[in-house]
């Protein structure tokens, strides 16, 4: 009976437990046998492997995190470790590797596949959607939704108080974040690390909408651009002529990163799951499964190696006009 | 000075709100005038006409409903009454009617076009999903979502009874928001209007669930296939022979309508404004916005009349794999 | 060493996980052995017994229902089986029962004491807050707050629409959580079992609210006085002579029962735990924990048979005044 | 006609919205008239007033916020202006101004008894409840709910990558928030300013929380003893020795102040709002409204004054217990 064993790894994201799920049915309803490995690159090292059958991922759809857990391992990156990791694979009879990870997961397992000729599957999770290959990644949707709940209450102070909020939300080399949460919460002016533009226009952007009647002005800045505290600063100092209700910010964190995970990521978590399972069973191997155009599709491992991912132009000019 | 109507018409979705801003905003930017129509085409034929300027669509991104209103009329139905809306909206100089409405909207606006050759505007809302010709109307995610919510709660109460649950969630002639639903929550059963099957089969997979272990499931049904309470009437009398927690079930009922909309209405009700004002600055009318494969396009208006968007018969064979 | 055990009984309620933690973690702390009971009574009746340490309720502080799960035992009525439940207790080498229950199950633990003297220590819930002897229950706070949630949504649909809506929510006898959600979701008039009143004044509200200007209409109304659907066909025929959106209503359900307890009902849940706990170490048997203007106390499990506790008349007179 | 005026000052708090409208209506009700002040004693000076009818009130109950606005007023601490303030009233022809406020606006207020012989009405609000006299003030039940959803959801992350997580939350001078929460949130360690304790205590606390098999841990700080930051820095060097997932914090910041009210809040500030009403009715003047062992009560306005509201000690006893 084939043998596939299933890791997450790197930072959390919601829906992993719904992907993880995924895979175990799928497995199951073609006759695979599952594993699941603690702990990511550690627990294959460690050989933390624990037998998965379908009633072991029961009432977890809807959970946050990681149940087969998550965690940084340095020794990864050193042949002889990725040796021991194979060795404890092919002893226990896996297969296949299923990897629920970023960009920096998948070059990791890429290794096993280049080194040892060991088959894996990569499946695309990071909260800030920025690997390349794929229109979206496992967590997304979630991650922008908690930050929009989060703005949205802070927007109450905000207008309360006519105040300038700056909120800082994830993406250190990413803007998708900024740039959705900035959309969905109307801010004003919305920062992003790939294309930065001068503080003076900030300025502009919060004096003319107060011209244009506005009371209260959201800065979303993505954290890889500056701390929001810092862009408080300089905001308050620079509005000091005006008649303000002050400078505040807020820095969202964590938040973003847990909590029930949406319906689109339930699902979108569901699809990659299973129909990474079905590509493996199809003869695939060594691909990551993406995301495109709408519909999900698979594509070699390597397509999002050393490719950035970067938002669309066209968004900011959309903020543009919405924030009038 | 070029001046554009809006109004939103039929049931209300999360998400009218958002959009009927970025029609304002969009028009602003591009130098239109923009009027709102209040209460539909009611509004049309009594003259409910307001001046909408960039801050009178201020804070309402986040808000449920349509602050435009929504309402019956009979009236519309009758050549006359057309004729009087559409002397109105000439009368007030207005060139063109965005109409935020779903397959019956479309129609009777269509009527404007052929009759007196008044140029429209549609852009689908409906949280069933159903307008042929777009992959997405606004409001389903958010409706999905709230449906799930609610599910998940449920879900509480049956585990620990151990009991089947029947959940009755909206859709009369269709089956997107129960099968999205269904998935999302790892329901055991989902019935759509598109897809009928016998009572047995329920039966059956409810049963087998319970043999392999699982202490509770969740039925999910379209209210066009029969409402939760005969559903769970019938399991209640086939299942009586078995040691279950009973069966119970609930009618989710409006509160899938309502509510602050999720990131992805907001942010697709916003692209569908600001394109569908776009689309007319370029010369483009009797068209309608939509999303196909991820990119927002515009197609004529008739497209969408007398077909039928049927839910994705693989999306069962996903459920079958996903409730192991 | 002294051995407790505890179990939950009759309708779930969020709080219930919370509240068997504290009686675990209380008992641990005070060297008691801790024995979780299965299912209620039925558990009790066919020894379905586990040992509970602080780590197995770790991690459930904020998940609905009760994880040692509920279910309802007709054999309990009978003597013979309470004496198999007892002998069970006996056997175990159990010392006092803790039960986390309604009324009924209260009357049901007394039996015990009566019958056989074994030691009681009751721990009152019920998200309809009716138990004679204490001012809260456990799961109140979150059944309210669930079923305002879901009226925020419903007035949207409402408002949007202009329509009368009857919502129909949880109290076959007891009108606590209606009165609380009408007056915290703004309701025009709120229906309870305790106190009811003609259909007339109802229609009189409703039209004098739409000549005081107000565009829509909630009616809150718990299941003991009429179903939601009953009262809404009524104020349709009665107020059909006037303009209106038309009158709509949706039954709240279950959802109402489950979902993550909010912070009011996890501390009261924790509290009641530890102070029965302490209670029982202090030597106290055969009583109930209740809330006492604001304090924490206990009093003999007596207290609340046979009586009938009633909402304060002089919140309906605050809804007056509130819905002008 | 008696007039009253009505004001909210200080930080936003989430059911001041309910409370106008309490204050509204009831004013109504007993035939006052009633004026809004805009942006608090600001307001008061540069007399921003405006007439408040029941309408105007309507649909606010479930808005965070204060749509009458807040702003900090230095002016108000000079005699002068207060004599503006006073004859703003006077000549508006108000009798008694109702200050929806913390202690530092209730001191303000009093000046104006004291200087003016102005009659005044304090009702506490603030998300700290450490108003001296009131078992409870308007916004802290939302605050703490808002706090304990960020941590549930931080918990995700903490699990899955076995962390100690520090969360920062509001309270520069009380602990009410932090305690609260750290019960609610099953926290191992809470930090507040009224009791403080040395660090080797948590870093005691989370070891032996380790070898009792917890997997993670959450501390929760409330701002005034240290920021999130510098307790995480010396944890994580004290914690070095050991194997972690590492330590990070997150700071909940303002999203504990907004939002939507929660039922509790939106009930207190409703009953505050009218008993103010009609104890100004029934001849009390210069009185704060209280809430007393779970009853509604009014106070001299000093009572407050010069005295600190501290927390029980014995919820620290309680959350010892909890926690094991």
């Amino acid at each position: 009976m084939t043998k596939i064993a299933v890791l997450t790894s790197g930072g959390d994201a919601p829906g992993l437990n719904a992907c993880i799920r995924a895979v175990v049915r799928a497995g199951h309803y073609y006759n695979l046998q599952v594993i699941g490995i603690k702990r990511g690159f550690k627990g294959l090292i460690e050989k933390e492997f624990v037998s998965l059958k379908p009633r072991d991922v029961s009432m977890i759809i809807n959970r946050g995190g990681t149940f087969l857990l998550s965690a940084r391992e340095e020794r990864f990156h050193h042949y002889e470790y990725r040796k021991v990791a194979v060795e404890n694979l092919r002893k226990e009879g896996i297969d296949a590797l299923f990897v629920i990870g970023g960009n920096g997961s998948f070059q990791g397992a890429n290794l096993l596949v280049k080194e040892f000729d060991f088959p894996v599957i990569g499946i695309p999770k990071t909260i800030d959607n920025d690997t390349y290959g794929t229109d979206y990644t496992i967590g997304f949707d979630t991650a922008v939704n908690n930050a929009v709940d989060a703005i949205d209450k802070i927007r109450d102070t905000s207008v309360s108080h006519e105040r300038v909020f700056v909120v800082e939300v994830m993406g250190r080399k990413s803007g998708f974040i900024a740039l959705a949460a900035g959309i969905a919460s109307g801010a004003d002016v919305t920062l992003i690390p790939e294309y930065p533009f001068p503080m003076h226009v900030i300025v502009d952007s919060i004096l003319q909408a107060r011209k244009r009647g506005k009371r209260f002005s959201i800065v979303v800045v993505a954290e890889g651009v500056a701390s929001g505290k810092e862009i408080a600063e300089i905001l308050s100092e620079k509005l000091k002529p005006y008649d303000f209700g002050g400078v505040r910010y807020s820095v969202l964190g964590y938040i973003q990163r847990g909590g029930t995970p949406t319906v689109y990521d339930r699902i979108i978590a569901s699809r990659f799951g299973v129909f990474a399972v079905e590509e493996y069973i199809n003869g695939k191997k060594n691909i990551m499964v993406a995301l495109e155009n709408g519909k999900v599709v698979s594509k070699p491992l390597e397509v999002s190696f050393g490719k950035v991912k970067k938002p669309d132009l066209s968004d900011f000019e959309l903020n543009n006009i919405l924030t009038l």
